[in-house]
This record gives C-alpha cells, structure tokens and sequence, in this order.
C-alpha cells in the first residue's frame, strides 16, 4: 500500500486506543511510517528538528501501537495507540488538544495537567 | 488566537462528536476556519480544487461543529462535529479512515458501506 506523501511527509492522527482521545497529529516520511509499522511504536519525523523522532524517546512517554489505518486518498494516516506514560503534550498534558477555541476566537484550557513537564522534558521537546 | 498556517494552511482532524471515531482529516486556510467557527459548518480549503469546500454541501452530509479545539503548536487543529448524514467519506463509508494496515504491509476494510456514493455524488466528491 502506497502512502501519497506531500513534501516528503504525510500527516499522522494519534487516538488513545482505549478513551478514543485525539492525542496529537505528527508527521511521518516514508522511514518513520516504516519504522511505526515495525517497532510497534509511534515515530514521527520532526519536521523543526529534521530527524526521526521515536515519540518518547526521551520522556518515556511512548506511544504503543495498536492498529494503523489510512484514508481513502491514501494522505492521511490514523494510528490507535496506548499511551505509555502520563501524557503526550510537552506542555504536561494527555492530549496536545487541551484548549478549546470560545465564541469570541479566544481559547480556554479544558483539561488538567496530567505531568509537570519539567521534571519530564531535560531539554528538548519530545 | 493566531493559528500557525504552513503554506496557508492548517490540518483540521473532525472526530464524530457522539462516537469519538476520527471522521477525516482535510486542511482549513484562515477564512475557511473562521466560517468553521462562525457558520457552525465544517468548512475545508480543497487543495485540488484551490477554493472552499463546506463539507458535505453537494452531498448534503454537512458536519455541524460542536466544539474546536487547537493543539500547544497552533498547528493543528480538532473539530468535534456531529454528521448530519449517512457518511464522510466521498466512496460510501462513515469514516475516511475505513481501512486498516496489515502486517505485510497491505490493507483490509474494516468498516461497512453506509451509503452509495453514485446516488450521492453526481460529479465531484464532496
């Protein structure tokens, strides 16, 4: 099966396997893809850092694959994944989606934080 | 709140509101994403056909937003949306993400046909 790549690179939806939760949206080139598929685990390639990038890798925080699915133009990819730590978000949080956008365009904090992201992240974000 | 565009444009997950399941994936420039918000309808920029798509306005299978939510980047962002219609998916199926990833790298379909995209579709997809 044949992934339509755009720029290299197809975005890739992470949902918790068990709460159905959005977690976050990363991209993946053809290795990282590859290596989703064969690890088990979720990688992405960072596009800011220019590198393969295990989800995880450094804040344990991985993500275990469950299934893979892929739309029907073949541009988009759905990974069902168990969390393997306290929470996806640099920021502390489960899900990167932790904000909802009001009415007037603004945007409210509509989870807690699960981590302290300090404690977590040494330097870079992962 | 400023959304981080990438060439214009911003990758909106819609996620069936009610379910949970991941509906499809498209991509909102920034007038498509205010009359997401102000219209209350989902509204994507087709990349393909370089205007915007107010999902579901041929089909009549509309989403109705229900909450948007943005990611820590402000790149990405989550629609929960309820369908008011058979489906999303431009070939017959609820979710675009109707097929999974087999271990040898091929693909099964996962889900059932809700409807017939020729009665629905008299040109092009939508």
């Amino acid at each position: 099966m044949e992934l339509k790549l755009q720029d290299g690179l197809i975005p890739a939806i992470v949902q918790d396997a068990k709460t159905s939760e959005v977690l976050m949206l990363g991209y993946m080139n053809q290795e990282a893809y590859d290596l989703t598929l064969r690890t088990g685990y979720v990688t992405f390639y960072s596009r800011s850092r220019r590198k393969l990038w295990v989800k995880g890798e450094s804040s344990g925080h991985r993500l275990v694959v469950k299934q893979v699915r892929i739309d029907c133009d073949q541009d988009a990819v759905l990974v069902l994944a168990e969390l393997a730590g306290a929470g996806c978000c640099h920021l502390g949080y489960r899900s990167c989606f932790f904000r909802s956008v009001t009415a007037d365009g603004g945007v409210q904090v509509i989870a807690q934080r699960d981590f302290d992201p300090d404690q977590v992240y040494s330097g870079e974000k992962r």
